[in-house]
């Protein structure tokens, strides 16, 4: 599946002379831009830096553990001081790889690496290595526990990874928590943090927060000297998630991971590593945007043929539930999963070529589901008495459409753990091979976190073994995502941030939402967002209904492309979509699958303007948003193939729209272009422009 | 399979007339021996009080709760005060029942019932039941709260059941624990109870003590009036178990529950009940014995077709290991599960009709198995590679013996409830269909303790998909029996109890502790406590080995007798029966199912003679031991069928026999005994004897 290629050899420089501490050891960047050091204190702590065109990212910081023993839970001797370097190497490594599914077909990973290997002073030593990746947009970095004598099983009690900022950058965060990351993402000045405000919980029934200063991670952060700068996690397996802690005295950022009902951050066994700490830098918002490290940061796939993992664009009996005109819950008199509604969006699927229908509320258990701590909620395979399960297989596969299960655990994981199997193998035998998991709610086993240690191997769990069953998977109210996808490519998309649905029963999400998010949370992986609202005003479903839509139309059709996810629902009902065909028709052309991508412009909480092209395809399409701000931008098409033409589909904002007074008013227009065009966009506040550029035959 | 004989027609009396506060209902027991009252006080608390031939039992003893809201976490109103009586009705019972297997063939239900409806004052009040059962033997009483608009979803944060006693009385008590039930019994006045002294806590890796004054159930009590009280409960379901604590200024015990990870002791949804407090009292000790009560207050069998549960004499791969000759491990170099030595095993269970062979040690983790909290460590399908499982399942099968399955989850439940199905599968296509479960060490979920709510969902998920596999269970180190293998008869045994495997590694059970066992942890069911040692002094297996074991090989003999249990081991290895092959004739004699139990005398930590008849069988089993006192008895064999002869052989110690000095000393005679005649035995300090009873044809 992945074609590897080496480009260069692989350069090893082992230096096992005698190192003394305070002595620097640098390692550049392949381009030479970045700049990190790394060295033991005086106290014998080890240290790093980083620096990017000579300005500083991350001042001098600590790194460290503190230990316990498992059987005794007593403290082992601090890994923050007292070490010493017994040995570091250096190496080069540039190679290319081909994603299952993305936004490039082909990743290169280009990296100088430096290993050092660290030892305790003193009797009964423990080791660990660090192991540092620089590539020309950012760091990596891990720690890792080989097999040695006097460390086997061990608890993780606290991480001490320092990110020592230059400044009070603005920063665009989210409150750190254990259990959520569906909070209304803020901007302000890191010394402006203020994670526990309630009003960051509102509408969110399970979360804790710990600390007014942490936030999650992916963390945005812009310095008063024009950096850009991204601090995130890649490859988070068997170790809880991490949150940040302010210093407001130095901007400090200290990793705050997840505990688990005790207390205890992780349980590991050496050899062991944790996951990579990233910090990706550019001097341009786009980079951030273009970044690979993350996935660079992960394993390569282990679906040895997959062949069977589709890149999905699918509809669902789902968004009718979230404006009220139906229920999940069959005894509700507006039961939405019936079999007669079902075929509906089956009908529509096949007929606007959609590969899935999603269908919620098809189970037994929603009339009892929600925020009891019920451990026997859903037992995955007992349909309402109103879904025909063996019908709709039938009648889908007919008209060649795949249904998608739903399987919302209620947070009840113990409960889903036991029934897994049986569950995988009735959606086999029905005809499924897709499924989007939920997770609302507090967690059973009761006392753990939606993002520690035991929650993150369960997701990991399900993400194997619907490889195993070959079903794809869209994990919703997971941990936050660290690129796993590349190992798992059937994980498809995870919800773990603040989606559209929101928009239906909250506050909503402001229109600056969407040029936040491709620098926080999707830098993770894909997100199963559901764009394409189309009615955008509510109390269309319901007169007492006041929620809108903070977006124009327009910008609602340019998400397919700012959003890069192999999976895209088109979240409004059949019904809506028929009354306006012709902006329909831009979500039916979009690809959710891309061989390239050209990130033209962005500034984070501001803008974005992307242009993609399709797998296997010359058709190419544009998205453009913005926040609240109207906005003029133009688009320079010169990365079309010179000498082609085109014709361009441009779906813009008409000239009165406005996402609080005038949303749903568009204008699509018509004109050829080649290579050589530049075109100009005209954005709505809130709004945004999508285009499809498809060659001329 | 339960011959169900309705000897009364059910007499009902409903008394919804208004009732005042602190008006007394009174019910007694149907021999008029026993006399509950129940009432409110003054600030509308609900109490009971219980006399025994018009002694006290119990004092004026409080009940109630407090709960809390699930989805807010905050307190209801306390149902400890403010309560009405709404209604109450008495009626009386009196039906037979045949158990699977048990002590006796038939089982009397006879009692008589009181229902009290209780609610509160005011606005939202919450409505709860108390129903009060008395038999001749005992009070069982369990709260019930019926479904209601005010009462859904709720947790229990404590429940406040008292049992006020009339004095100082003698207690045979283990420490209160979260944790473990293997502690060596004490015997002091209550006021004397001191459970957190570390002693108890010796050899006991994974244990959670909570309260210095807390004891366990079952806990068997003698007052100065010569009363014996047991407490305990029946039918522990989907509820955590109760602990009691003891106020030392007045003699009150009051229920202590086990808390789960969060501190909440349990989730409930009305409609929901509690297990039954069960008092066991009378003025004989053998009556305590010979309760079956707790049986009683348990549901009938949910398996309509026994036919398949075999009670189990059986032999195994396990003692070996206790005494340092084999390892579980198998790269130790000594690994017990070795194709061969199993063959050895099976040849010897089939040459002396044993039904089954336990190996322990099969399968791959036990090299790094204990005290790390490690959630992955058996998968119960990957044997060793010196574990031939297609071979030996032959072997077994030609030979007509069964090999029993042995799943240690080293208490990582989450772990083992993943594997469950496959495991119980594997076990079905080899050709097993007995298992031992074992629980060593601390539960995961983490935080979750093997008392708790969570764990005792978990022992009977087990017992229930066994069930469905027809798959027999012992499970060690559980929860402690609460009768539930009435319900459940394919749950043959527990351990839940300091079992004989302390005799190898610690400081040992002492001689008195076979004569409080039946008093205390068996009142729940049975126990797998493997008797049968005859190398008492373990030097034998290890010149540096000093540990012994502390009765005689009498006394070993004569615990298949006083111990009542369906399932037996000859725990000792077959190279060392082979050397006493006259007094293993008892072992292989003995039954494990009776017809009819007669208990002929009996003291808590002193003494208890048994005369047991065969299931289906004219055969008779007497056992009598005792404490480390030598004693001379006589048994009156005037159960044994008048005009017919019998032949006793009789194993008893040798006059210097002696549990420390000469413990291996037994003589064996024989003698013709008809039902005139009175044996005389004379049992060493720490010594027993058994005695078979076969008719002369």
């Amino acid at each position: 599946m992945l074609l590897k290629k080496c480009l260069l050899a692989f350069v090893l420089t082992l230096s096992v002379t005698t190192i003394f501490a305070q002595t620097k050891t640098a390692v550049q960047s392949p381009d030479k831009n970045l700049l990190m050091n790394f060295w033991l204190d005086n106290d014998g702590r080890p240290m790093y830096e980083l620096l990017y065109k000579n300005k500083t990212v991350i001042l001098p910081s600590a790194m460290g553990f503190g230990l316990k023993q498992t059987m005794s839970n007593e403290a082992l001797p601090s890994l923050q001081k007292n070490m010493q370097l017994t040995a570091s190497s250096q190496s080069a490594s540039d190679t290319k790889w081909n994603p299952v599914w993305g936004d490039v077909k082909e990743i290169r990973d280009q990296h100088n690496q430096l290993i050092v290997s660290l030892t305790q002073k003193g009797e009964k030593a423990i080791q660990f290595n660090i192991i540092f990746k620089v590539f020309n947009d950012g760091l990596g970095f891990r720690y890792v526990f080989p097999q040695q004598k006097e460390l086997n099983h061990f608890i993780v009690s606290a991480e001490k990874t320092e990110f020592h900022l230059a400044g009070d950058h603005k920063a665009f965060w989210i409150p750190g928590d254990y259990d959520s990351n569906e909070f209304s993402p803020n901007v302000s000045k890191l010394s402006e943090v203020d994670g526990e405000d309630p009003k960051y919980a509102a509408s969110i029934f399970a979360h804790q927060f710990f600390n007014k200063n942490a936030v999650q991670t992916p963390l945005m952060l812009k310095s008063d000297d024009g950096l850009y700068i991204n601090i995130h996690e890649a490859a988070l397996v068997n170790y809880p998630a991490m949150n940040l802690v302010i210093d407001k005295a130095d901007f400090t950022l200290t990793s705050a991971l997840v505990p688990d009902a005790l207390g205890n951050m992780a349980y590991l066994q050496a050899p062991a590593k944790t996951p990579w700490r990233t910090i990706i830098v550019s001097d341009k918002a786009t980079d951030i945007l273009a970044s690979h490290t993350i996935l660079n940061l992960n394993d390569p796939s282990v679906i040895k043929d997959p062949s069977w993992i589709k890149p999905t664009k699918y509809i669902g009996v789902w968004w009718e539930m979230h404006v009220g005109k139906a229920s999940w819950d069959s005894a509700s008199g507006k039961h939405g999963a019936t079999t007669a509604n079902v075929k509906r969006y089956i009908d529509f699927a096949a007929k606007h070529k959609f590969d899935g229908v999603l269908v919620e509320g098809w189970n037994v258990g929603w009339e009892d589901w929600f925020g009891q701590y019920k451990e026997n909620v859903f037992d995955f395979v007992t349909p309402y008495g109103d879904f025909d399960v063996k019908g709709l297989h039938k009648y889908a596969a007919s008209k060649n459409v795949k249904l998608i299960m739903h399987h919302e655990t209620s947070a009840s994981v113990t409960n889903y753990e036991r029934q897994m199997d049986t569950a995988y193998r009735f959606m086999k035998a029905n005809g499924y091979d897709a499924v989007k998991t939920g997770y609302v709610g507090h967690i059973i086993p009761r006392g753990e976190h939606h993002d520690g240690q035991w929650m993150v191997n369960h997701y990991l769990r399900v993400a194997k073994k619907t490889a195993d069953y070959k079903i794809m998977l869209d994990a919703h109210e997971p941990v936050r995502p660290t690129g796993l996808s590349r190992t798992y490519p059937n994980w498809l998309a995870c919800e773990a941030a603040r989606g559209m649905e929101f928009n239906a029963w909250s506050e909503g999400n402001k229109p600056r939402h969407d040029v936040i998010l491709p620098f926080t949370r999707f830098m993770g992986g894909p997100m199963d967002y559901t764009p394409g609202i189309f009615q955008l005003e509510l109390n269309y479903w319901d007169k007492n209904k006041k929620e809108t839509i903070h977006t124009t139309l327009a910008k609602q059709l340019a998400l397919y492309v700012t959003i890069c996810s192999p999976l895209q629902m088109a979240a409004d009902l059949p019904e809506i979509y028929e009354k306006k065909l012709d902006a329909f028709q831009f979500i039916k052309d979009v690809a959710v699958d891309w061989d390239d991508s050209k990130y033209l412009e962005a500034e984070p909480g501001e803008y974005i303007t992307v242009a993609r092209k399709a797998k296997k395809s010359n058709n190419w399409f544009v998205g453009s948003i913005t926040n609240e701000q109207a906005r003029t931008t133009t688009v320079d098409l010169d990365f079309l193939d010179a000498g082609k033409k085109y014709q361009a589909i441009i779906y813009a904002d008409a000239p009165d729209a406005d996402f609080e007074k005038n949303p749903a008013a568009y204008v699509i227009s018509k004109q050829t272009v080649n290579s050589k065009t530049v075109l100009n966009l005209k954005l709505a506040p809130g709004g945004g422009t999508a285009i499809s550029i498809m060659p001329i035959k």
